[in-house]
Parts: structure tokens; sequence; C-alpha cells
């Protein structure tokens, strides 16, 4: 393939823009550890998000049927967020980056850019 | 671990901001799939991207040790772009994402939203 540029798959190319989103890929780690999470454990675990965008990204993740809402009517009431069928097949490609992030990222270059 | 919130590995965290910059994983797809690149050929190729975001992300992946400038002194002078050893080995992190991809994202639904 060197003589001819490759061609993006725009199905990945979708996929990586909606995963890559600031803080999103966070948000699915936590929620590929633990099978479910309350949102004020999110905005606990989520390094500088806020409120605002925290609920910004679940909707996105509800919207892309990664992520689904789940009441329990209590009381007290207690909404708690899971990865669907799909969110938890991420669990591969999750587990991929974080490996090699373990390689390559050194915690210096963490602290000095922190988020 | 469902009575306690994980914690989020900061290398984790860093790795995901950066490669999932807007077009980062697009400009990674591509270099994964080939040896090198000409900046020309990633510009045609990335659906969307400026000039100007091309720059700045090829430098901000230069930075991070993920890609490498190689220059041709010619003439004419070629400039073209390679992943380095650390940025080969997320051939497996992308790859695994594109097979989720696959599987999960709708071709509309890539219409719909195209970047």
């Amino acid at each position: 393939m060197d003589d001819e540029i490759a061609t993006l798959c725009p199905r990945f190319h979708y996929a990586i823009e909606v995963i890559g989103r600031r803080w999103t890929g966070a948000i699915l780690m936590l929620l590929v550890q633990q099978s479910s999470a309350r949102y004020n454990e999110l905005l606990a675990a989520v390094p500088g998000i806020s409120d605002r965008l925290l609920s910004e990204r679940l909707r996105e993740l509800e919207a892309e049927n990664i992520v689904e809402r789940c009441v329990d009517p209590g009381p007290p009431v207690r909404v708690s967020y899971r990865l669907t069928a799909s969110g938890r097949e991420l669990q591969p490609a999750i587990y991929a980056l974080a490996r090699w992030a373990e390689t390559w990222i050194p915690v210096e270059r963490t602290r000095a850019k922190a988020s």
C-alpha cells in the first residue's frame, strides 16, 4: 500500500469521533470496569469533568446506544448508568488502548498535561 | 466491583484524550494501513479536515512520539509522515475499534453526522 493512500472507513471514523470526545473514554473505561455506576460516582471518578459536561456526555452515549440509564424509583430515587450490549463490546478496544498507554505513556507526562 | 467505583488510570485517560482528538483517529488509521503518507495524501483522505488542523494534529502526534516527519530533500522536496515504534503499536487498539464499528455503527448513521 505504499503507492496509494488507504481509504478511511466511515464507520471507524464515526466511532473514534464519538469515543474520543473529551472525557468519553474515561467514562467508558469506568463503566467497562464495573457493571453500573451512579451519576455522582462518575462525577467523582472522572478528573476535571463538570456536572454539565458529564450529563451531556452520558446523553450522547445513550443516543449512540452505548450506555443506558437505569432509574431505581426508590425512595430515594437512584439513577445509574451501565453499558449496553454494544457498549460492553468496546472492552477489547479500550483494554488494547490501556495496554498501549501502560507501555508508551510515561506517568510524568500525564501530570504535566492533566486534564 | 459493584460497590465501589473503579479508579481511572491516568495513562489511559491521557492516551484516549490524545488519540480521540478530532481527526486524530482518522490520521492514525490511515498511517496504520500504509507505511508512509505524504501531507497532501492525508489532506485528501481525511474527510473534512482543514490544512491548518491537519498540520496541528500532525505536530501534536510528533510531540507525542507517535508520528514522525520524514523529509526527502529531492528535488522536489517531499515531506511524508509515518508511525514511530510507539505509533505502530496502536494497531491492535485501532483495529479492535474498527471491528466494533463494523458491527455496531450503521452506515446510515455515518451519513447523517458526517464530519
